[in-house]
């Protein structure tokens, strides 16, 4: 059984991470997967969105427990072994945010954890409205430290602080409110609602979308001088794309561009 | 036709994008027009807030495409002349923040790509119920980089990827909910609301204001012990001013303030 | 008469600032002991939560103007002393996000200026509804230069600008939707509904808590790399707690953890 399955449409890769047993938790086998999978989107130029999403009753509900423990059998307690799955979920985390194209989390049943972690990460999430929300390692003893990275570029200080000392669960609608996904619908228009807002954005011009995603990153990390020195140089760049010329001429022509 | 008007008015200074045939757009011209309006603004002791609207169906729609087009025509395809550009507007927009006077947006109809960069820079915002936002060059194929600068500045990370990428614009209530702007009105009521909101701050101690809002900006950009040691020495600062001491006196006498 | 009360049960240590003719101000005495408070809790190991809440109609007016004004005596017109102060109270604030312990704040009435600073400087709060909130220096002439270092890191920035230039206040209604408080009651609720929150967490591994409170605020000015390459190392540590051990095994065990 593979840990992941890929469908292509229409410049969409629909990622579904298939360990619906585990609650599709990031083994070191998914985590592999998902890096490989990644890795080769990042060059792939057919492809323009992805979508990702968990097979089963839940999204993912974070890491595999049952491995973190078996890595302290080593002689040093562990410590190599788990120091090195969070660099490489960390790797696997930030090269979604490297992708030249965007990441749209589809969620429903639970996404706990580094599975929440891969929500907030993600650049887009639509989710079913029954979909529940958690960074309740804390409830275990094992605070989600990680997953409060991604958490706490995405919603306000106080309630990341809550989610993670409480463990407590948020819905789609509080999630949505605070600013953890960007759409709740009914579950059963869930795969429909991803699909239209990924179609929506492959169908833009694709060097538009792949320069502004890398920018996205880039300059919320500077300060707003240094912001707009970079910008403006990616917009320079945006410009002299033959497309984006016809794109212009396009729109000041009242006409539909011709991207071929 | 000139490309701003201005009237004065009890220290508050309404500043009028007059160029309603081309939906206020930043042109050359327009925006060496505010950049000396700003210019003039940093020296006067005598305006207390600035009001910020465009004449006609719109706010502002951002950059003048006719004039990007034509900078292609140099030798060097616009690089030169393009790159410029980014960078007047860039000074634009901080000058805004580094007025001593806050800048209220005054917005109806619509703030698209640069225009919805000028609402998000601009300190505080006003909006008729019936404005939309949006920044959406992705849809002719030039991403809004730079307009980005300031939205992920001022919204949630997920719902300013959202509106980048899709360009799909907002209403006045979303773009409350998110943080864009401060308040929402009736159009009818818009001139009144903004007016209302610019005299509660123009009664203030000048040098409360503009100690603060430079502050702002400053502090927002270091690390909280830094933050702390900047805004406590500008606290004290403020502090040795006669006008503040006479303040705290008269609230604790319960009278009025003699600011004269 | 103390400046503070204190009343320790099952490992929630529930702080009173006991002050109530002067609306809890911060005067010198009042810092010094929530100092002294708070660096007695940096090695209390019994104590797992904190309350800090004030006695009377308010939680806390901010700073204690008549010692203020008096500090303008001196040679210097204040400077050494005013400076002083704004040092010992940031240090306090900074104290409170120091502890290995969560603070929440319980409040009701009023929490203006330096008292809104600490609401927004404690972890979580949980307000009575009726509970107003303001940053209103810039009413007497002396803007909350301070207090915005905290409430800038809570709430976005056209609202926290509003707040500081408009004197506004704002419900614990519109203070919740900002992201200043967790939770709004009915004010008969409030010592209940505080108590729970503080016991929810009171009950979670006391090693996982302090880890992650520590880690939440350093990754927070952090880089996203550096970010997670501490917040990595920080997972690992966990990790080799012998109770986190347990907190694991007992749920893959489908039973209670074993803490004692």
């Amino acid at each position: 059984m593979p840990h992941l399955t890929r469908s292509d449409n229409n410049g969409v890769a629909h990622i579904e991470m298939t360990a619906p047993e585990r609650l599709n938790a990031l083994s070191d086998g998914m985590l592999a997967a998902l890096q490989a999978e990644f890795d080769g989107l990042m060059e792939d130029t057919e492809t323009r969105v992805v979508i990702l999403s968990g097979a089963g009753k839940a999204f993912c509900a974070g890491h595999d427990l049952r491995e973190m423990q078996a890595a302290r059998q080593a002689e040093d307690g562990g410590v190599a072994a788990l120091g090195d799955l969070f660099d490489r979920c960390a790797k696997m985390m930030q090269t979604i945010q490297k992708l030249p194209q965007p990441v749209i989390a589809q969620t429903h049943g639970i996404a706990t954890a580094a599975g929440c972690q891969l929500v907030a990460t993600c650049d887009l999430a639509v989710s079913a409205d029954t979909c529940k929300f958690g960074v309740n390692g804390v409830n275990i003893g094992l605070f989600c430290s990680t997953p409060m990275v991604a958490l706490t570029r995405n919603i306000p200080h106080k309630q990341a602080f809550e989610m993670l000392t409480t463990g407590r669960f948020i819905d789609a609608t509080e999630a949505q409110t605070l600013g953890l996904i960007n759409k709740s619908v009914p579950a059963e228009q869930l795969a429909q609602a991803t699909r239209e807002m990924a179609e929506t954005i492959a169908n833009k011009l694709p060097v538009a979308v792949k320069t502004g995603k890398q920018a996205f990153y880039t300059q919320a990390q500077m300060n707003t001088p240094d912001a707009y020195a970079y910008t403006g140089a990616r917009m320079v760049e945006n410009m002299l794309d033959a497309n984006t010329n016809e794109g212009i001429n396009a729109f000041l022509e009242k006409r539909d561009p011709d991207w071929s």
